[in-house]
């Protein structure tokens, strides 16, 4: 074999802009309203909990926007980020498909999200912010917070879900070796967390408290912000480097993409591949882009479009997305990443305008097609992103099927080294499929606000 | 800053052959003698437990010996591995010194084990053997060779020392993810093992005990060799495709290194690094090499040069090195890699030869530079690794003091992912400096053997 099976960009050439759908969208974003009028709200709404320059990125319509190069100088450390050629696991499957993913896993702390947490320290940074509050379920924004966060010399106070903070002490030692406080959630430091343990001393937490503990902290502290590893506007924005670079990478392999595979939790990671690909579609191109989630948390194929809130205690600003419903709970699964009620609004708009597909897996065949792909490539998935492999690997089958030779791309956004506890269960046997529960998605959504 | 921060070799100038450095030693290797008569051992002698290709490499004084396009195929999966300029480490030290770093931990198993791992599996397939069997300690070995039987459809039978077993069941389930049986050791699969459990029934096993076990079960099986991952011969071969890929890095960064650094266990990844720089040596040049190892297990700065054997079963053929005495039992650490009695016979030659200087550093100092590293740098090193840091920061803050504009390189073997317990307990303050045992050491080096 004497063709590549890495690209690697060089540094000369890493994206020196971000992209933003927003300038594109033959429909603008329905705004975010305000959480108690209803109407919709302002960059000064949200000015007590973001720096200035990341409210500008959240409304801007600039299609273009430029990566600070001190933020660039921190991207170096790990990026441009390699784009690989399965090409065992393609031997592996006997299929004429051709099947690339772009790798994530090998920033710092192992996943995309240090895309946008190196901005956003930067900004905070740059606007006189001494601390960051954050919440994180499994760890991997939390330590990526902190990475970023120890680079700028900004402290960061991360507010972990209680039972993943008990559960995942070693995602807890790396954001300490970073240098972040870890504080379990629900905690006595806020009144959100207080008024929490007074009604369940025994709060395992949830993402919802979480938040709600972070951005208390963060409002009513002059001197912190707080910091949000998806959904949000920038956020999706920070991440389209990831895209940019693919779509580099992909000419230098002398390929171009028939289907773009990304796993959908927050949406960020979708976001960050598919958008620059979601624009060459709106300029004529035809790439099917294929959002994968969870069947036990299946935002965008069971979900209503309408406006709901960010967080379980209503608190945040309403955002018009695909949602299950902001009381929904969903069942526990070892993809943390994915355990979220809501959809980026942006990738919501993208899938209502019908420029993406969504379909969902059950998490013990996103396990085994982990361990498939672990046999033939040899890194490790992360769980989240071991949906997107499922959904690449069925789409190189059906190609075998139908004797097609497409060229299929998918974003492996994190290897699994700190969810090896899911690998065991796993292979013991103990990994169960959660059920989706139909009543609990309808009463959650007959909760949805009245508003929009 | 404007210049690189990484450099990465294109695939097609990847070394095509390995160094092996007994081709230009000024004096030979002494050779390994038989453990019952004394007498030097031939190829027959260990046939029973290794492939040909693995013997006639071990034995052989050819300058260059071919990568075999199977084992190319699968480095290209993580190789060539990035050369990186530490320049936030710079800056944070305020050192006029360039520090660069080889970071081996892309590999699948996260260090430079599977430069071995791969050659070894590869070897074994073609002469029609079915399993492996081997010892691991922490972990990173058994894991790297999971990783490559996989890779090649052959069983990998790991026996893993029971303390580590049970405490880091992680590495294990990383093992299974490739397919690998994993059996705590001492086991009642083999007599060794039984033996041992007939007198310590609550044995926590040790490598000595684990490397007998693995041996017997690929003596007694046809269908069964044994692979070992660092010590021998053919082990340090295989690595040096990390120097000489560091060498034309360097070139392209435009630099060449005044000091040559790496961490020392059983002496595979130092040799890796250092050897290519050993020969550019021999012809003239000037360049500093240093071995570097824990204070707790110190075999090159405080162990006798003299003929001992592998293993604390005394079972494996003796061979001349820097020993501590097979029956030297090294005080627990967070260094797994780096708690072995010898050192590999041609690293010790190599000392003895004045070719490279060697010192020793406590686990505690190792952390506090790993965790320095880690908060400029963004990746946490192994604990092994952290001993190469830690000499690295040492020589930089020389330069600063002397006001030298030196350039070093040094080997960061591994990533920590799997490791995060040893932070953990650094943090805590749990973690302590034991203290090296200079009876235990001369009680030790009394029951070397006589012969040779």
């Amino acid at each position: 074999m004497s063709e590549s099976t890495k690209y690697f960009l060089p540094e000369d050439r890493m994206p020196k802009a971000w992209y933003n759908l927003a300038a594109d969208l033959p429909t603008p974003l329905p705004p975010a309203l305000h959480p108690g009028t209803g109407q919709p709200i302002g960059p000064a709404d949200l000015a007590p909990i973001f720096p200035n320059a990341v409210i500008e990125q959240e409304v801007s319509t600039e299609r273009w926007i430029e990566i600070p190069e001190p933020v660039r100088e921190v991207y170096r450390l790990w990026r441009p980020s390699p784009l690989i050629r399965a090409r065992r696991l393609e031997q592996a499957l006997g299929t004429p498909a051709k099947i690339f993913f772009k790798y994530e896993g090998v920033s710092p702390a192992g996943s995309h999200k240090p895309n946008t947490a190196v901005p956003q320290a930067f900004y905070n940074k740059q606007e006189g912010v001494k601390r960051l509050s954050t919440e994180t379920g499994a760890g991997q924004w939390g330590s990526s917070l902190a990475f970023a966060g120890s680079l700028f010399g900004l402290e960061v106070e991360v507010y972990m879900v209680k039972v993943s903070y008990n559960q995942k002490p070693y995602r807890r030692a790396l954001m300490e070796t970073y240098g972040a406080t870890c504080i379990a959630s629900p905690s006595t430091l806020t009144q959100a967390g207080r008024d929490i343990l007074a009604r369940h001393p025994d709060s395992n937490g949830s993402l919802g408290i979480a938040i709600s503990e972070a951005v208390e902290v963060a409002a009513s502290r002059d001197d912190t912000k707080y910091a949000l590893g998806s959904v949000l506007n920038h956020v999706c924005l920070h991440q389209t480097i990831i895209g940019e670079e693919a779509m580099m990478q992909m000419e230098m392999a002398g390929e171009s993409p028939d289907v773009v595979i990304a796993c959908t939790g927050g949406g960020s990671n979708f976001a960050g591949l598919a958008f620059p690909y979601v624009r060459e579609n709106l300029k004529g191109a035809k790439v099917r882009i294929v959002g994968v989630e969870p069947a036990s948390c299946p935002t965008l194929t069971k979900g209503l479009y309408a406006y709901d809130f960010g967080d379980t205690g209503k608190l945040t600003p309403m955002v018009k997305m695909h949602t299950l419903g902001a009381t929904f709970m969903p069942p526990g699964s070892h993809s943390g990443g994915l355990r979220y009620h809501g959809m980026a609004p942006m990738v919501s708009h993208v899938m209502e305008l019908g420029l993406m597909e969504a379909r969902s897996y059950h998490q013990t065949e996103c396990f085994a097609a982990a361990v498939q792909f672990a046999r033939a490539e040899g890194i490790v998935p992360a769980p989240e992103s071991s949906h997107a492999v499922k959904a690449a690997i069925a789409e190189a089958l059906r190609c075998k099927e139908e004797g097609k030779a497409e060229t299929i791309l998918f974003n492996l956004s994190g290897h699994g080294h700190f969810d090896m506890q899911a690998y065991t269960d796993y292979f013991s046997g103990k990994l169960i499929d959660p059920q989706f529960d139909q009543q609990a998605l309808a009463a959650a959504l007959e909760e949805l606000p009245k508003a929009g």
